[in-house]
This record gives C-alpha cells, structure tokens and sequence, in this order.
C-alpha cells in the first residue's frame, strides 16, 4: 500500500509516491511562488498530482507532510515556520480537504528521523538518536520506536542547548547556542569574521577575497591547511558537536546513532570530531553495543520519512 | 487491583501493597543480611509477606521491583548492581518462582519517576523528565507516557554526562563527569578537600573541624555564610545542574520537570540555582508550557512506582 509524501522547504515542495517498504516509486519538485497558505497548498497539491501522474494511476491511502517549524502535536497545526512566516496554519486540515485523503504533519527533521528508521541506517533498531548539521543543527529522538516529539512538538533542538554561557547570539535570538557556533550558517559567518579580520590569507586565497565564496568546506580546507584562525572555529565547532551529542548519547543511551546533514556530509575532519567526541565522552555504558551509521537517505529521507509515517 | 512494590536498595528491601491509583495500604522493610541473590530473594519475600499479612490478607496480581543498577530491558535481569555487587543476576525470574507471582525489574529511578508520573507531580502529563540529585545525579525520560529506558537500560544517566572535559574523576572511573562535581557524595569530598586545605574556616565551624559531620547542607551554609571556597564548590555545581538540565528541557521538551532527591530538597541554595539555571538557559520554545514541580512522594516514589508498573 502506497502513500504520498511531502517535503515542504522555504522555496519548494516535493511529493513522492513511497510504497510501504520506504521506496520511493515516482516524484515531482514544484517551485513555491508566494507563500501564503493557500498558494502553498495548491503548490503542494500540483507536486502531488505530478507524482501521482508520474506513478501511473496509483492509488494511494493517506499522506505525510515533512515542514521545516514547529508543529502541534497532533493537530497538524504549524505553529511557527519561519522560512514561510507562517503562524498557526492548519495545514494538516487545508491539505486533507484539497487532498481528499487524511494528512499527517511533521516537523521536517522528524520526518527524515523516520526516514532512516525505517528504511535507511536505523532499520531494524527502536531507539535511535539521529542528528544532522547542515544549515543548522537538528535532531531527533526514537524512543521505543516511537517519535518523541516533546509537549510542544519541539523537543530534539540540539541545535538550541547552551553550550557558553552567554556566548555568540543564534539566528534564534539567545545567547550561546551550540547552532551559534556549530551550524553551517554561523560556521560561514564566523569565516567571514575571520576574512574581514584579515588575519586568514589562506581563507582569502581559497574564497578568492570573496565573502560570498565561503562554505563550512572552505572552512574546513583552511584549517587543514594549517590557517590559526579557521582551525580554532572549525576545532571548536567539532568539540562542542562532539560533546553535545556524547552527552545526548549517555543520556538516551540508543541502539543506533545516526549523523547526516550536509555539513557533515561534506566536511571530514568535522565528522572525525564528532565520532572522536561520541567516543571520548559518552559514557563507557551508553556506548556498549552502540552503532554510528551514517544517514543514508540523503535528501530524500524527508519525503520517505512522511510518506511513511502516513501508513 | 493491587499490586506489590519493592525498592531493593543496598542496605534493604521494602516492600509495599499499593492500589491502582498509587496508594500505599500496607508496608515493611527488612535489612539484608548478606547480598547473594538467594538470601536477598529470601528478603524480598519476607518483606513481601510482611507487608500482605499487613495488608490483612489482600490479594495481589503482580510485583514490580526497582533496584539500582543497570537492568536489562525485558528480561528482568539485572546487568550490573554495584551496591550489591551483582552481575547478571536474573532477579525477576529468581523473584517470580518464588513469589508466584509475574515480576518486572525496572532500575530504582525509572521506577520512582513512574510513582511521580502516576501518583505525584507528574500526574496528567505524558512527557515529562524527572532529575533526581542525592548522593548521585540521575534522571528518568518518559515520553508518549512511556518509559525511555535505553537500548541497553542505561538511559536517563544524567550524571555521567560530560561537563568539563578530562576534568574531576567520577566515582564511575570516567573524568569531568556532572556527579563528580555536583553529586551528594562528591559535594562532600570537593568539601573536604576545603577542608583539608585549611582555606575555609566556617567550614571548619561548621563542621566542628570533623570531616564526617559535612554534608551538602553544611556545604550549602557555608557558602551562604560567605566563605568563598565553599561558594565556589557550590556555585559551580549549581551551575553545571541548572545548564545540563536546561539543555535536556530543550531537548525533551517536556510538559513537566520534576525535581528532587535529597541534596535538592535540603539544599534551597542549589534548588534555586538549578530553577534559575532552567529559565536562564532553556530554549523559549521549549518553556513554553513547562511546569517545573517538585517530587512529591519522597522515598515511597519507588515502591509505589514499581507497583504500577507491575499493573
């Protein structure tokens, strides 16, 4: 039995018919032109119907939506997302009625979690702790095999914990988050500071003297390439993912530890930190029989992880 | 429906006839005289006996125990149990065939943050996170109303998480952990060491110059009284508590945060840098709606706990 699942992000929609193994039998990628609730529906609806069409005909009995914001629980209500500036939109109810079929909504991160649960690196496990670090710093909780998704459906915001004391301010307005350091958004501005210091010749070489150029990648190189300023950032992002996800670790004490994301994606020594970290400081006992896997669903983890939590 | 409840400690057994709603109607305790498991099952049933012959002959239907020590998850075996010095002991089967009754092991604080789930201060929650600080530092997740015990039972171990790398040695062989600064135990040693030093005079007062006679409260008085290594060892602490606890509500986002154990309930001082360190370093969004309460049923929280349990 199929269903349908969707990706919702800041600038697009995907829609993918996922049969009940988690494998994805046709897609589409529609643009979102304005933002509003009803243009966004019927955006979603098109993905949808192009997926469908795509699929040949299938028939299929319910849909999960994967959104980046904070989600009611069970309602389907978005209470927050920033990337559309929505706030409490009944999404879950407009897209049933648009849709003629039930439809769960999720947080985007939840989503993917479930994603690789089922049929990517956590398959076969019930307690998993999945973490990615790309633009920002996210993760989720499986607990008993079930989503924990927190009173508020908010829990898993790694990204969120302290990690300083009233440190470097987050895109989320507090002091001394580990995203403030660690994500890719704030590891490329923390580069650019560097740049504009202009105590990193060797980040301006490989950037071209072009703030524009930097990535968590660019970072990376000049710290392997033995520039002081970008390996203090890039050293102390590592350490304190490292840490943080230890701790999460010792605490939660999952089969499984899953890491993707396209920081850690695509920068090595970052990920070394992070499995250094998870050896050195997660406690002796959480760590018996304990498996890191890389996720291995890439970008479609979300659309999997929905369809899938629509069965 | 009643149940039986034991708390197996260190020193001796409890046991308690409890009822569906959480209520104790009859209890005994026994000491144990020697640890093998055979003579500590032969305390359990005596306890047991004695708290039914209270009960004026009520009839049981099922035994929940909570011991410490690290429990494997279904079976009821218990992995490991320092204070007994136990390793792989299946007390649940040993306890059932003597009892004649189904038995569920549950480690010591899942069973008691089940007791202030059901019948203390977290009734009518279904996510909470329950930390208790006494002479160690430990927590219990429930999430969708369901214990988080671990892939390998070990989760909720607040206290190992890491809080100054390669720092102060735990009692559990590991370095920098939170209990090795903020655990009863090492609250008393750090205060000893002061003591030991010659750097602190109320201390000394306080304790009329006897190491034994500090406790955290002694700790906790001095600090207030000034002395400023003795602020120091407790600020600390306080402040380690309030941030690793903070950052598992942003985590977590649980509806309720339950508090207690027996430094948090003696000592205002770190009580109040724990609240203070929660509304200082929780994400907004995950105190949104948050209730932090006190534990309410103090030692019963294990017996009636595992009593529910065994429901």
């Amino acid at each position: 039995m199929s269903t349908l699942g969707i990706d919702l992000g800041g600038t697009f929609a995907r829609a993918a018919v996922v049969d009940e193994h988690g494998r994805i039998m046709a897609s589409a990628k529609v643009a979102l032109t304005e933002r509003s609730p009803a243009a966004v529906v019927e955006v979603i609806a098109l993905a949808a119907a192009a997926a469908l069409a795509e699929g040949g005909g299938v028939t299929v009995h319910g849909c999960g939506v994967g959104a980046a914001g904070q989600i009611h629980r069970d309602s389907g209500i978005i209470a927050v997302a920033p990337n559309l500036g929505w706030r409490n939109v009944p999404l879950g109810a407009l897209l049933a009625q648009r849709l003629g079929q039930p439809v769960r909504v999720v947080n985007d991160l939840a989503a993917a979690a479930w994603g690789e649960l089922h049929a990517g690196a956590g398959q076969g496990a019930t307690d998993v702790y999945v973490v990615f670090v790309g633009s920002g710093v996210g993760s989720c909780i499986i607990a008993n095999n079930q989503l924990v998704r927190g009173a508020g459906g908010v829990a898993g915001e790694l990204g969120h914990t302290k990690v300083v004391p009233n440190g470097r301010r987050c895109g989320c307005g507090e002091l001394g988050c580990l995203e403030a350091y660690a994500g890719g958004h704030n590891l490329i501005a923390q580069a650019r500071e560097l740049l504009a210091s202009g105590r990193s010749t060797v980040l301006a070489q490989l950037a071209g003297g072009d703030p524009n150029r930097i990535t968590p990648v660019t970072l990376e190189q000049a710290a392997d390439a033995g520039d002081l300023g970008a390996r203090e950032i890039h050293e102390r992002a590592g350490h304190m993912l490292g840490m943080a996800i230890a701790n999460m670790v010792t605490v939660l004490n999952p089969a499984r530890l899953i890491i993707g994301g396209g920081v850690l994606t695509h920068c090595p020594g970052l990920r070394r930190h992070v499995m250094e970290g998870v050896q050195a400081f997660a406690s002796n006992t959480s760590r018996e029989g304990l498996l890191i896997a890389d996720a291995e669903l890439g970008d479609d983890s979300g659309l999997i992880g929905a369809a899938l939590l629509a069965v």
